[in-house]
């Protein structure tokens, strides 16, 4: 079943090597305005930003940003801008999610609320968004202001419903997919997005670059979200259940609490409501998921929306480009393995 | 000293109820647009958000931008909208700010952050933040766009330069005027600039509406620095002595410790550093401010910053816009009376 999604690659697992391969030269230029516009007089600044900038990420969104261009065989530069642009809006909403969720981890290192504190993180957070819009102005699209905009709008709302939903193990699997979209995904599909703006394609191509970005959200999210129950803080950079000690309702515990006994219902229901918070529950909860298949069909689900990004892409561009960003697709999915 | 500032309005006291009348009518237009734009399918955003936005605030920052209009004689309604983003920008850093300072009170209520939580006062900041920005790109000037992107970049800057500061006893002056001319007067002074854009004026135009709400915005926060030492919880809607015990150094505190004795300033010492914080502090504090005239001179700086606000109007307009923007200064530096 997964070798129509994933064809074999002479023996290669996917990785995200083509597509940082493929981008690496506008990448260079991406970091260059990256670091020089996340600078300020005011030194704390650049220190906290830099912490999470440099901190390991894999910088994806604006990578999407720039192989969707070279997939459109964009011939300029202005996308450099906006790429960081991206970057800086996303590092905003980690900097706020560390503070909103109480995280200690992030990408393996010590998040910069536990750092520098919850105040600093809020406000240089305020200082990317901003700076961003900055970016973008500078740029002068309002075409991919529009879809900024909107993104960071949307983003925002995703993670109050999420707020909202935490600890409600009632949580339905399409309301749980909404925030993902809105949370997740609106800047996938917003950083593929602007590359047809920039490269003046028609709306149809907008609107296909954004679904490839958008499913691929989906996937990566789905796939972080089984990740947390089954793998560990070396492979994932933050600890393993998480999302389970923090009662965050993911896909994973919808479908075991779906799918549970009463009993298993009402183990579901105490540990997301922060009762069961143990190593031991933490593996009676790791045990009822793989009884009940929620892990892996959550993959399954995940592997359903790549599925869609590939087809998405269907009919645009060809060569290294596209392969890189199909290969990006399977690269998420096969993280599950 | 004061006549040449104040003029003798037949006795009655500056207000802004000249400046709230001549706007009455299009701020009936930008809070229909406030309200409309507040909305989300999220319940949480409007509520948290409404909360503030409904809680008395006076509105000055988009008040401004409409007299500004009015004074220019722009005849269209585009700064409708754009009033409501500067709202937006402002409220959004309201909420942030009262997260950094762990606040309890705001204008004589609750804070969002007391009421729900810190996360959800970060996330719907970062919401109505977009949201300013969505109503700026829907307005398409890029000149507006670039002013305000920029104060909201400067804002953030200022206030962790802010946090940089706290508990720093030996903050310059110099410095404190540079932190609130960018936390505090650098909206007002955007306010004021867009209406010029919107009028399609020139360059001196623009920086003189500027320099008028610069100017009147850095008096009204030494009045407010100073009010926080000299006024009660009723008039203030936050407790007297709340940046004396959150180790905020204002300029009261900057002129007291520079003229106090070695005595005075192992007080201020302690007291910016948190070891001095009872009542009893808070009085011994207040009567070191009254000795070395810190007070009333904060308040004469204040004098000093709306008297080159009321200059910066020179030449331009006339008539009741032209009346109620100089009774704003008057109104601002009368509090502290």
């Amino acid at each position: 079943m997964t070798a129509t999604l994933i064809p074999i690659r002479q023996g290669r697992p996917p990785s995200l090597d083509a597509l940082m391969t493929l981008v690496s030269q506008d990448m260079h230029a991406v970091n260059r305005v990256i670091l020089d516009r996340m600078q300020s007089q005011v030194p704390l600044i650049p220190e906290l930003a830099g912490h999470l900038i440099a901190g390991g990420g894999k910088r994806m969104r604006p990578m999407l940003t720039l192989a969707c261009a070279r997939l459109l065989e964009y011939p300029g530069t202005r996308h450099h801008m906006l790429a960081a642009a991206v970057e800086f809006i996303h590092t905003a909403t980690l900097l706020h999610d560390d503070v909103v969720d109480g995280s200690g981890q992030r990408r393996g290192k010590r998040t910069a609320n536990m750092i520098w504190g919850n105040g600093p993180s809020v406000l240089v957070g305020d200082f990317l968004l901003s700076r961003g819009f900055e970016l973008m102005v500078e740029d002068g699209s309002l075409r991919v202001l529009k879809i900024l905009s909107h993104a960071s709008a949307v983003i925002a709302e995703g993670e109050v419903e999420q707020l909202s939903a935490q600890r409600r193990v009632e949580t339905a699997e399409a309301q749980y997919l909404k925030i993902i979209d809105a949370k997740t995904a609106a800047l996938f599909a917003a950083a593929c997005r602007i590359s047809a703006v920039v490269a003046e394609r028609d709306a149809a191509t907008e609107a296909a670059l954004d679904n490839y970005g958008r499913y691929l959200g989906i996937a990566f999210q789905l796939v972080d979200d089984a990740m947390d129950y089954a793998s560990d803080a070396a492979v994932m950079g933050k600890d393993t259940g998480d999302d389970f000690r923090d009662g965050k309702v993911t896909l994973p515990v919808i479908l075991a609490f779906a799918r549970g006994t009463t009993e298993d219902r009402k183990f579901w229901r105490d540990a997301m409501e922060g009762r069961r918070a143990s190593d031991a529950d933490l593996a009676h909860a790791t045990t009822l998921l793989q009884d009940t298949h929620a892990i892996a069909d959550t993959v399954a689900r995940a592997r359903h929306y790549g599925q869609r990004a590939i087809d998405a892409l269907s009919g645009i561009g060809s060569g290294p480009a596209r392969a890189a960003l199909v290969e990006a697709v399977e690269f998420a999915i096969s993280r599950a393995y």
